[in-house]
């Protein structure tokens, strides 16, 4: 009883929330705005990513980032002191971004002086990547000390994804992970993805990152 | 408008919840089970914490095991194969189990042939935590790669825990993890849970952990 009617309740609002996510996306494209949402399991290196590609970016593109958290300031804080604006939302509770999380925190930013705009999910392999926040682009890292299994028990996010950055390679050596078998569950889920091995801390992997991105990012503002 | 609606109907459903949670304790404590729920991000150990368990705990307690996932069986063939009574509740996209669902598992076991049921729970560091499953005893895991910034970032989870563990203490040579920090955080949130550091790869703290649950069991045991 108590499991259909939360079913139920469920279809509905993520019926609205995309119906929403839509207009958001359309309305940023009209402002000459690319969103990119950033999903993984907490500590997957979501921040991280997000301050090497700024750091790579920034004198091409301008940017600002969306934190998102239960609770705290702790990535926000981090990027201001990197120079970059930086809006935080504290979910309160709530386990992922939808698109009217991200519309608030959009109305906080003059979108008008903005070509990229950052969105650092809810750390959640789950929830985040069954809300649509009107992003152009969705990236889930899956870091290597997670294992390799991740895709055959969360598969949506990976079906989600238009990237999968494999992250934190430097654990490769003392993690038992197979990143032909990531390949190849993640091909039965998603066949349109791209999988990126990177290190934030080596910086393997780093460049091949920022050109697909760069790419992403253009193909989507020449479509506006 | 949307945030206020979600937030009252996760209102109700939490309160109704916690009710059929509060049965299903006592339920299970009138049969002689104690029910071990153990939560944590993807990737952080859960099964691998519960086969070192029950390696060290099966001459002394009958076990079974319910296995949390939204999709594949993945743990619950491991358990299979380490000859224990395993039960796979398939989520179906749901993030987190409630009572309902934990209660729908247990119809399928024997109780009065058990004394422990483990609960792994679905991969997932926020709604997990605010759904109480009826079991007596509540674990959190962190991983040592997911970094000491999590108590932060994740306060329910650590309100909501009786214990801590640490794990993957092994990766702590190569990861910037700080547990004085840890501790520290964590005592903010809860001053009444326990911290152990363990690793299933060295083997450092399964006894401080196997000792700290033997002596919970037998509490809860001996209190019905």
């Amino acid at each position: 009883m108590a499991e259909t009617r939360i079913v139920r309740i469920r279809e509905s609002v993520l019926r609205e929330n995309r119906v929403q996510a839509s207009i958001l996306r359309k309305r940023l494209a009209a402002s000459g705005v690319v969103m990119v949402n950033l999903m993984s399991s907490p500590g997957s290196g979501k921040t991280s990513i997000i301050l090497h590609t700024i750091a790579a970016l920034r004198e091409r593109f301008r940017i600002a980032v969306i934190e998102a958290d239960i609770d705290s300031t702790v990535d926000a804080d981090k990027m201001i002191a990197a120079g970059v604006p930086a809006v935080q939302i504290e979910t309160g509770g709530f386990c992922h971004v939808d698109a009217a999380m991200a519309q608030a925190a959009i109305q906080e930013l003059p979108l008008n002086t903005l070509d990229v705009l950052f969105l650092e999910n809810v750390g959640n392999l789950i929830c985040t990547a069954q809300h649509d926040t009107g992003a152009h682009v969705n990236v889930a890292i899956l870091s290597v000390p997670e294992g390799d299994d991740k895709p055959l028990k969360y598969p949506v996010m990976f079906q989600a994804a238009d990237v999968v950055i494999v992250n934190k390679t430097d654990y490769m050596a003392i993690a038992e992970f197979d990143i032909n078998a990531v390949r190849q569950r993640i091909a039965v889920l998603n066949q349109a993805v791209t999988i990126l091995p990177v290190s934030c801390r080596s910086g393997e992997g780093i460049a091949d990152w920022i050109e697909w991105l760069t790419a992403r990012i253009t193909s989507v503002a020449g479509n506006r």
